[in-house]
């Protein structure tokens, strides 16, 4: 497929460009369809700008990257030439000469937001580069000064508790050196264990927000969600009224709005929608328009920010997650345990049950000091092993009922409350604490999502 | 707290019956909202029916149950007093006299549809008496002749691919015998998981519906929904144009409408919903006005009713189901190896991907016969290992994509064919072919379910 070009603008910049001729060198006059107002020397279109992103290299020398739309008017003021090279410093936002005061960081683990593929090679290629996040996402440049750094590149279906407690001292060190917000770029595959895991690391307050942030499409294809999740969690760093972990991720598939979901209730519900990531048994804690600069709190209970930091670092690398299934036997169980694993969390059947067959298995892990965590595969709803014998039986056998935690998150929990204590009583106190908001002690209809019951 | 009482009479069957002071003995007639009238000799209430139906003995002899709403009435044709006692026998139906010509098997497997907790003793008292059927749900038998058999009793968690072959050949047996339509009332928490069984037992065809149906609360708790599926779940198998095999549940919390869910792609999404049943990457078949007597089909690809009924018995036991997790080591899937488990079945993240960690031992299966199915624990969406590296990487140790198939169907799918065959390639083409509606080609937006985003 053949896609018109103008100096290498496509899309909406191409159509306002031809429309007037404009040629690079020439000093030209942008106006919004917000009435903001733009002059400076056309540049030629740069490999790392979006179609709909105009290239001006502005009086103080930075070139800069306008985003306009159909609304938007350009007008030639002076004919010129190009004198410069394109390939020259890009400014760090429009408003390069008044930095804007808030500071934030990101921090690049990797994955799809911090990658594009060569099409040529095959190979990914970082992408975590101050130029070409300019280039690509000016808004974000209005909220904070932005920084980046690229900490380290793991796809985070390889991440182990190890990698969350290197990430969490990351975390830790940039917020103490004086950033307000830290945006983690991060793999949407194991986004959420992290999320969990830096939740329960920072439970006792943060002095700013943490967004972790991923997109589901790489940023050179053009359907990618990259450069407005991006743009929405560089916001929330920098402007939330919280001192909570989030993933910060599209609300649903339109470039609408975003979400910032509370780090232990939220999930990855779909393999590939821009939408995937939402937040189970819970309302999110803010809806984010990434463009309009507005954060719109949907909770009070929200974490204010605190002034001291004080991390607990540390997660038990000894810990299982396993899922119930019918015909399962407790061989599984067994084996975890000679094994010597210091922790199994379950995922039970309705209100958390396993076969009776393997009730003894978990009365021996109880003996032996190991506790067993149940929670359930239905996602939604609370685990109760009051209501039928086999709970009740469970319950005897010592095991933990996860509450309404997600499985994930009841796992990420057991290793962090493990590297604290492997005192069974004082496990199962934690792991019954709400310390991260991983328990809602109140659930209502409207959390349950509307299915689609009709015919396509 | 007291409730009012007229001989046993509460709600609104109270209500109309003390304000024409009608009693036990009297001739009355009653004419409900849809204008059907009957006559008969008022009974006082028994203990198995609803707030909402009176017992009238009828001429022929038969008590029967008439469900009332606010607008019946109730009118005195005659005082009198009883003679007969209660206790006597109950009728299946209104419409003893004329029995509807199709005939329905109802198969109890156990579970809380077919139990009531005895408050004095706190023992399980088996519920499925076509007595106490007819008393509580006196539409149903509108639909059908039912009979009704209590098969095993049996918590729906300690089933095992032994217990899904032989409710497969009772089911079959039933079939053949010349039942329409086949009920099994079976426990909720793996209700999924034998529907799935049945779907690929019978997925040559079915002569009639069977429908699986259960309760979330059980029937002598006020907030039951067992009156309402096992009426839904009737009505399907009475009627239901389709030969497939179904998990008939609430469709949302009212007593609205029921849905009628494809064996393979329903899951139980909460712990104590009435809603919990709800179709994944697909749209149910049909939606079900269970007093109303209407089935809307949803779609127009079901299968239509087949002649001959070829069941496929037998399910492999070796078979596991594993979620990946990051941190999840090989050990575990090494082990199941080394136990000489015959089939593994992954909960991958995103795509379907597990840590590059692990994939030797992946490929370790592969080159000892043992096929390693993987979906995701995303559940909406559809595996594709083709995105990134780790993807193509494990694609080369010979996995199968598990295509949109929830992970619990994959696990049954493969318990099935690998009771087929053992040979690699041949499990693989029977993972991939669609048998039984497990896999959805094409997707549609509104597939996903719709989040709540805003403040409660």
């Amino acid at each position: 497929m053949m896609v018109e070009e103008y100096h290498g603008y496509v899309g909406i910049a191409r159509e306002l460009l031809e429309k007037v001729s404009a040629e690079p060198g020439d000093v030209i006059e942008i106006v919004r369809d917000d009435g903001s107002t733009l002059r400076g020397l056309l540049m030629p279109h740069n490999e790392f700008s979006g179609p709909d992103i105009i290239i001006l290299k502005l009086d103080n020398g930075y070139n800069v990257g306008v985003r306009v739309s159909e609304k938007a008017t350009v007008r030639i003021l002076a004919k010129g030439e190009l004198t410069s090279h394109p390939g020259e410093p890009v400014a760090l936002s429009e408003t390069a000469l008044r930095p804007p005061p808030t500071k934030v960081m990101i921090v690049g683990t990797g994955g799809t937001i911090a990658s594009r593929v060569d099409y040529e090679t095959g190979a990914v290629k970082p992408y975590m580069d101050p130029k070409e996040l300019a280039a690509s996402i000016p808004e974000a440049f209005r909220y904070a000064t932005v920084d980046v750094e690229q900490y380290m590149a793991i796809f985070s279906e390889d991440m182990t508790p190890a990698t969350w407690n290197s990430i969490a001292e990351e975390v830790a060190r940039k917020l103490e050196s004086g950033y307000e917000g830290v945006v983690v770029a991060h793999g949407t595959d194991t986004m959420a264990y992290t999320a969990a895991a830096l939740s329960f690391v920072f439970h006792k307050g943060l002095p700013g927000p943490v967004a972790l942030v991923g997109a589901q499409r790489s940023s050179d294809r053009p359907s990618s969600d990259a450069a407005f999740n991006l743009t929405a969690a560089i916001l929330v760093a920098a402007k939330a009224p919280f001192g909570e972990v989030t993933v910060v991720m599209h609300g649903e598939t339109g470039d609408t709005y975003a979400l910032a979901h509370r780090g232990t209730k939220v999930r990855k519900m779909h393999t590939s929608r821009r939408d995937a990531f939402q937040s189970i048994n819970e309302v999110p804690l803010a809806k984010v328009w990434p463009y309009e600069g507005k954060i719109e709190m949907l909770r009070e209970d929200y974490r204010r920010k605190s002034k001291a930091l004080e991390p607990e670092l540390g997660f038990d690398h000894r810990v299982a997650l396993i899922k119930f299934y019918p015909g399962m036997g407790s061989d599984i169980i067994d084996f975890l345990l000679d094994r010597g694993y210091h922790g199994i969390v379950i995922e039970g059947t309705g209100f958390g049950h396993v076969a009776n067959a393997i009730i003894p298995s978990l009365a021996r892990a109880r003996d032996e000091g190991v506790p067993v965590v149940i929670s359930s595969q239905t996602l939604f709803g609370r685990v109760n092993l009051n209501v039928y014998s086999t709970g009740r039986k469970m319950l005897e056998a010592g095991v933990i009922p996860a509450e309404d935690m997600l499985p994930e998150t009841a796992y990420v929990k057991l290793s962090w409350v493990l590297a604290r204590t492997r005192n069974l009583n004082e496990v199962r106190r934690l792991m019954l604490t709400n310390l991260a908001g991983e328990i809602n002690p109140r659930h209502e209809v409207r959390l349950y999502p509307r299915w689609y019951h009709d015919r396509l």
